[in-house]
Formats: structure tokens, C-alpha cells, sequence
């Protein structure tokens, strides 16, 4: 089986146990905001990558199966909170939580998908040891996605942002929670230290690089969001490329790039964003995130070689496959 | 020592601990809003009482340090995100999180409070079969919580709202969560399943009661907020004499409660509120709120005296002391 048919077999699998883990049908004001986000769609690539990672490295998936089911939960916990921390009022051409069922409904919505995924990982079969490992891991990469939030909703428009910024900000946003799910699988198939440490590297090292595309199809091919080019202008986000044009531009070109990722989002009109991809054409800051992001990528593959076990082809179909795209 | 001189040694402890746990002079977007948010005070009632019930059962308190605090940090939590739900701008004088740092930051940090809360379980150096007892412990009371709040939201002003429906609303919203530290110390001293139950009983008494003197302490002092009479009024928040009124009112008093309730906090006038006491006066709500509290307590010693140990001089101390205030 194919890596990207692994992904869909196990996701859809992911899919029916959430409905066990939440069940859509409680009258209790929060399944059904909970569902409507849930519907919303996902791959469901992360609990997907755990369980194919734990199969690859000799253990049984099904085991691995409520720690999956608590990445996914945590991840769309995240979204929830996001779409609010963001403003966005549309996630895959539905209303998002907060502007269907109001913030209040959405804060706590989000509170109880976490409690759902510590109650998944807490009420699993696994044996105590593994169970706490798990736990540790789950709360690192929760306390570690929030920092890395943190530095998001701080840095947006933030003229000292910097290259530096940027990847210590997307290590923590996507790296720890990319990794995940992997780690995770590891330390249920009961590998060494050494390949749990690797893994979580690879994790590090593939958030960024997938950070770094995501910010680029932003403005190449526009993001799922009716193929609007420079979603993230309009939001002020953080970009590697709003990071890489604040070292190298002009005084002058600074200034103007900050005006406008400062302005509202109504605010933002076409002619600035224009303006916006004019200065990065100028400086070349596409060219070099791609060659920036290809360089992650290439050293990825080097912490695959270094992971001390046999087989590699999983985590290499696995780099691959996430060097492409992921949900 | 009295009840209240432990809990004011015990809090003096926690207050210190706390700032090992979350540092305050980090730079990262997150130390800043939650210590604005922390140094608004508060006795460390909640991990006081952990501490109480673990000495008294015979336990180290020392090694219900950890577990106390992460109860003082959920509890935090709770907080930071509900004066977002709620729309409470000022909490004992000082702005509230989200008006101080904007919502996008006051989510984020309550969202990293809990992952504090789990990190100090998880580092602690108690036995793991006990630890994973105790996140049991937490994990369900932060989903009972978050439950709770979430009836809360959706009974604003919902003209089908019973005392029964507030009964389960507060044992969910408060029973849980003032249980949850005593139950932690008692399972880290060691006793029988048998005491642990007695003991969540007891939390699911008490609680209710002291949210119906709450409620009722804002008709007839007023809450902390300048002493002004009627905030819940204001705020539309269904408490236990609005549940109540609207079992025994005629159809044209609960219409007349019903449209009060709906408004937004600025348009309640003192005409509002007055109107709303004359109500509960007309029922005699606010005696019959007083007998339901009475009554709570009372069943809260029962349930002290069936607990299978010897000594239960401190629970009806805790009892006592939590029948008077609780902060």
C-alpha cells in the first residue's frame, strides 16, 4: 500500500472512532458546535501518520489507536481557538465556530476537545509507563503548539520579526505537533530513546519546511479559501517571507510592507497586496524561501539516515509525502 | 491551627510556588497576561484544601504539592476564559485579560495554563500508578467543568430553565471542581476507594450550596464588584432564584423575567433589577433559595459522617468554613 493510500485507509478508520470518542447526537450545547467544525473535513493525516508509524516500527496499531484519536481531537481543539484568535469567520466553505455559535460557545468547545484527547490517551489499554510517556509527550507538544501561537498573534505586523523569529515560531507552532502523532507511534512499537529523539528532529525540521511552502501557496496558488491570493497579507500573519523582506529591504520598502500588514483585513485592498508581492519579487524573497524550504527538506532526509534502525522507507515516504502537502 | 489560618499558610505556599512553575519575567507573549491575570489575587483556597486533606488522611503534603498547584492553574484558567465568555471586563479592579491583551492573547494563555496544570502532575515525582490516578482525577473534572459551563451558556436567559437544570449545571460548573483538590490529596494519601467517593460526594453537595449563597449574595450585598446589587441580573446569568421563578411564576412574571434577562448588561437598568427582586420577593424565592442551600449543607454533613475513617474533625471544618465563603 501506498503511502497516500496508507493515509486515506487510517484516516477513514480515525474517522469512525471519533464519533465514539464524541458522540454527535448529545443534546449538551457542545457536540453539536464540536461536529459542525468536525464536518468541516480533514485528512486526518496526523493520528494517520502515528498508526503507520508504530505498524512500521514493529508494533501494533491498534494500540496506537487512542493517542491518535487525541492528536486529531488536540489539532482541531487548535483550529477552533485559532479561527477565533484569527478573525476567520470561513474554514472549507463553512462559518467557523465562533461566528456560528458565538466565541463563548467556541472558547469552551475547544476546552472540552482537550479534555476528550487527555481522556483518550488516559482511559487506553497501554501499560502505565507507556501511558505517562504518552502523556509527557501530548502535553509537551500542547504547551509547545501554544507557545509557538503565542509568538504568532505577538509578531503579527512586529517590525523586529526576523528569519530567526520565524522558524524558532513555526518549530514550536508546527514542528512539536507535526512530530506528534510520529513520536507517539514510536514509543508505543517500544523503540529506543535514540529513535524517539530522531523523530522528534524530523518533526522539527518538517514543520518549518512545510510552514515555509504553506506561506508560498499563499501567494503562488492562494490557500483552499476560494484560491484568494495573499489570505496571510490580509490577516497581517507572520510569513517566512514578511520575515526574510524585514532583513533585507530598504528603510523605505519596510516601512511600507509593515503599513500594510497592520491595516484590518476589510481594509486590506488588492492594490496593497499587490504591492506587497512586488516587494518580495524585488528582494527575491520567493526564490529564497523555496531554496530556504528545499534546504529543510534535504536535511530531513539526513535525520532519516541517522534514525538507528534498519528499515527507513516509511519515514522517507513519510518526508515525502509531507514535503508535498499536507491538511 | 484553625481552618483558616491553614489555608492562609498553605496559600502562602502556593503563591510561591506558582512562580516556579510559570515563570514571570519571561518574554514570550505568555508570563505577561497570565501574571496580570495571577497577581489579581485570590487565597489558594482550592489547593489549600488539597494540601489540608492529604495531612489530615495521614498523607505527605508535601507530595500533593504538585497536583495542588495544577488545581490553582486550572481554576486560573477557568477564569481567564470564562471573563471572555462572560464579557466581564474588570475582575477585583483590574482590567480583565482579553480587555488588557485582546481576546486572541487571553485564549492563548488560559490554553497554556493547562498545559502548566498537566506538566506539574506529569513532573511530579509521586508513584505512577498514583499519578495516573490523579490526572483521572483532573481530567475529569476539567470535562465536568467545561460541561457545566457550556449549560451555563445556553441557559442565559432560556425560559425552559429548572432548578433541576441548575442542580446539574452547579454540581457540574462548581461540585467537581471544589472537590477535585481534597480528592487528589485523599488519593495521595492512600486511602480506600470508599473515602475518595464519600469525599467527590461531598464536593457535589457543598458546591451546589455555596453557588446558591453566591447567587444569593449578589441580591443582597452584592459581589466584590463595589458592592453593587444584581450583576447576574445584568449579565442574564441563570442563577438559582431565576430557575426557581420561573417554575412558580405566572405566565406574565416569567415573560416579564424572561425580557430582562435577555438584555445586554448596558441596557439593564436599576428599574430592571428592582423589577427582577420584586419578583423573587413576590415567590419568596430568596428564602426558599435560603432553606435549598440549608438543606445542601446539612446533607453535606451526612455524607461527612458516613466516610470510613476516624477522625472527620477537618472535613467538618472544610464544610464549615466552606458553607461561609469560599473565595
Amino acid at each position: 500500500m501506498s503511502i497516500d493510500e496508507s493515509i486515506k485507509t487510517y484516516g477513514a478508520k480515525i474517522d469512525r472512532l471519533l464519533e465514539e470518542l464524541i458522540p454527535p447526537d448529545k443534546k449538551d450545547y457542545l457536540s453539536e458546535p464540536i461536529w459542525h467544525h468536525m464536518n468541516t473535513g480533514g485528512k486526518r493525516v496526523r493520528p494517520a501518520l502515528c498508526l503507520i508509524t508504530c505498524e512500521a516500527l514493529g508494533g501494533d496499531p491498534k494500540d496506537a489507536i487512542p493517542f491518535a484519536l487525541a492528536i486529531e481531537v488536540m489539532h482541531n481543539m487548535f483550529l477552533m481557538h485559532d479561527d477565533i484568535e484569527d478573525g476567520d469567520t470561513v474554514r472549507r466553505d463553512q462559518p467557523t465556530v465562533w461566528v456560528k455559535y458565538g466565541i463563548a460557545n467556541a472558547i469552551n468547545a475547544g476546552d472540552y476537545l482537550l479534555a476528550c484527547a487527555y481522556k483518550s490517551i488516559l482511559t487506553s489499554s497501554i501499560a502505565l509507563e507507556k501511558k505517562i510517556k504518552l502523556l509527557e509527550v501530548f502535553t509537551l507538544t500542547y504547551a509547545r503548539t501554544v507557545e509557538g501561537q503565542a509568538m504568532d498573534i505577538g509578531a503579527r505586523a512586529a517590525e523586529d520579526f526576523s528569519v530567526d523569529k520565524y522558524m524558532r515560531m513555526v518549530e514550536l507552532k508546527t514542528g512539536y505537533y507535526l512530530a506528534c502523532g510520529m513520536v507517539g507511534g514510536a514509543v508505543i512499537s517500544g523503540v529506543s530513546e535514540n529513535v524517539v529523539d530522531k523523530i522528534w528532529m524530523l518533526g522539527k525540521t518538517m514543520g518549518p519546511a512545510f510552514q515555509i511552502r504553506d506561506d508560498l501557496i499563499d501567494l503562488t496558488h492562494g490557500k483552499g479559501r476560494g484560491g484568494v491570493i495573499g489570505s496571510d497579507v490580509k490577516e497581517g500573519k507572520a510569513s517566512f517571507l514578511y520575515s526574510y523582506a524585514l532583513e533585507v529591504a530598504s528603510a523605505e520598502d519596510k516601512r511600507s510592507l509593515s503599513n500594510i500588514m497592520v491595516k484590518l483585513r476589510d481594509e486590506t485592498t488588492d492594490n496593497d497586496i499587490q504591492f506587497v508581492l512586488d516587494i518580495y519579487k524585488k528582494y527575491n524573497a520567493i526564490q529564497y524561501a523555496q531554496n530556504y524550504a528545499e534546504q529543510l527538506v534535504q536535511q530531513a532526509y539526513k535525520t532519516i539516515d541517522e534514525i538507528p534502525i534498519e528499515n527507513k522507507t516509511i519515514f522517507k515516504e513519510i518526508a515525502s509525502f509531507m514535503a508535498q502537502r499536507l491538511s
